[in-house]
């Protein structure tokens, strides 16, 4: 799947990823209004409304990029609806030719570790029969509990080609609390690296690692350090855009060959038409604001790879 | 709900939790072949296997225990179906006077963990109506990200009266990995206490926080130290049984006053059947032989803390 991912960056000549978080106060009146309508205020029409809204998005952006990261935590809180519109926005971008990251920073021990994976990178036998419970490309992994919250991922990817992102160093700004501790004279989130390169090497693609690392837009210092520690990992960059990271800080999560990092914007793509640069398509045209907003994002972080 | 987790805790006279992690091999084969021929070899199928499993544990226990702690990682990886019997499970012990414990292991930052935190924890309003999206009582919370990640889980607590279990020490093998290192002298995992003990004193029940922490039963050295860092808070003690943690190490995680830790047994309880010990019983009556492997959990338990 790795390889399939660095396909499609190259296809599109995009390294982005396009944020499905949808919150309720981003969806345009005329979208809720329906889907209440149709299913009442209820989790089931926030959920519908959740869902034409993804659809109108991917419509609109599906052929200027290689990638989504649909983050469950917003259709969780829909509840059962709401991680059935995940489900089917999983299946309807893998439709459209795009790679799914399901942003779920799960992460256990042992045999629920394997659960998680099997839940969304992996296939579950019953009885005679084999089903795909969520079925994402890429999951995002929380390394906290160490190997063994790990490993099951780790052999899921094997087994089923596809990959994961491991939290290194988050964007948010409290990050610091326990990743930057120092020991031994070095920063938390650089053993963390370490680890990753070494589960990376395990688990190898073409050119690049099943086992990518999350790392923020929001600290290209220490990005360009990880960069170094882990060569054949891809990194997903949140933070560009609504978090405050700039292209030109971002050039530093790149390899050399051009590639090694796709960097994400949600809000600032699903919510474009809300901010003053894109509010002449108005909330009726939102998707095609979006369309518009992820241009933008392309050629920005384009312009500032082409000038490093 | 820290107070009437005490509440139950004094009632039962016991200071444990029966962890619902139901793997399709535990369950006895009558019931996996009525649900497989009401509803296939399917996710269906397997969910409702899961449902009936529960279900007979849960009325051949209630009387007997305060809490549980169904491990969602166990049904998410039969999809859509297993996230509705984790629901109808919460659901279930809910009315039977249960303290239900997600083990949901969530954690983000901002908007984000908000929305964990809605989702197990609070309620979401749509519209002019408010829904409860999956309605535990506790969630567990993965500390890896910081005070960004954890204060939107506050929040809710505080507004709904629900408590958190924040991820310390883990029970297995490789938590030592990263929650060991040393940092300024002192492992990480007492940094993490720490930080816990503070975020515990902004959300005070009647004598315990709403915040509590997780230290696996697997570490009492540690359960120790960690227990004098968190006075205010509840220590849920996974690893006791089949991952080895005995109970005359679990004292150190209990306070003077008797109250402060709950003990979690899963496998050893909900598959007690197939243990020697229980195998009398024999899988048509596995939810007996779970009955009597609490009663012995309790007292095994309880006789060591009269011991001390």
């Amino acid at each position: 799947m790795i390889n399939r991912l660095i396909e499609n960056i190259k296809r599109t000549n995009a390294p982005v990823v396009v944020g499905l978080d949808p919150m309720l106060s981003y969806i345009p009146e005329h979208l809720t209004k329906k889907a209440f309508a149709e299913c009442g205020e209820t989790l089931e029409g926030a959920a519908e409304a959740v869902w034409q809204y993804n659809k109108a998005i991917v419509d609109a952006t599906y052929d200027l990029i290689p990638a989504v990261k649909p983050q469950i935590a917003m259709y969780e809180q829909f509840g059962i609806p709401g991680l059935q519109v995940f489900a089917r926005t999983v299946e309807y971008c893998q439709g459209k030719g795009l790679v799914v990251i399901g942003d779920v920073k799960r992460g256990d021990i042992g045999s629920t570790s394997a659960a998680y994976a099997t839940a969304h990178l992996g296939r579950i036998q019953i009885g005679q029969k084999t089903f795909t419970p969520f079925g994402e490309d890429f999951a995002t992994v929380n390394p906290y509990l160490g190997t063994d919250g790990i490993k099951p991922f780790l052999d899921v990817c094997r087994e089923e080609k596809k990959g994961i992102f491991i939290l290194v160093k988050t964007s948010n700004p409290s990050s610091g609390e326990f990743q930057d501790r120092m020991v031994d004279g070095r920063p938390l989130y650089e053993l963390v690296g370490e680890k990753v390169a070494e589960w990376a090497d395990s688990c190898m693609g073409d050119s690049y690692s099943y086992v990518g690392a999350v790392v923020g837009a929001t600290y290209p210092e220490m990005g360009k350090v990880l960069r170094k520690i882990m060569p054949k990992s891809y990194i997903l960059v949140p933070g560009y855009g609504a978090q405050g990271g700039k292209a030109a800080d971002l050039v530093h999560y790149f390899n050399e060959d051009g590639l090694g990092a796709i960097v994400n914007s949600s809000r600032g793509i699903i919510a474009a038409y809300k901010q003053e640069k894109y509010a002449a398509f108005g909330a009726e045209h939102f998707a095609d604001a979006s369309r518009q907003a992820v241009a933008d994002m392309i050629e920005d972080i384009n312009g500032a790879l082409a000038a490093r």
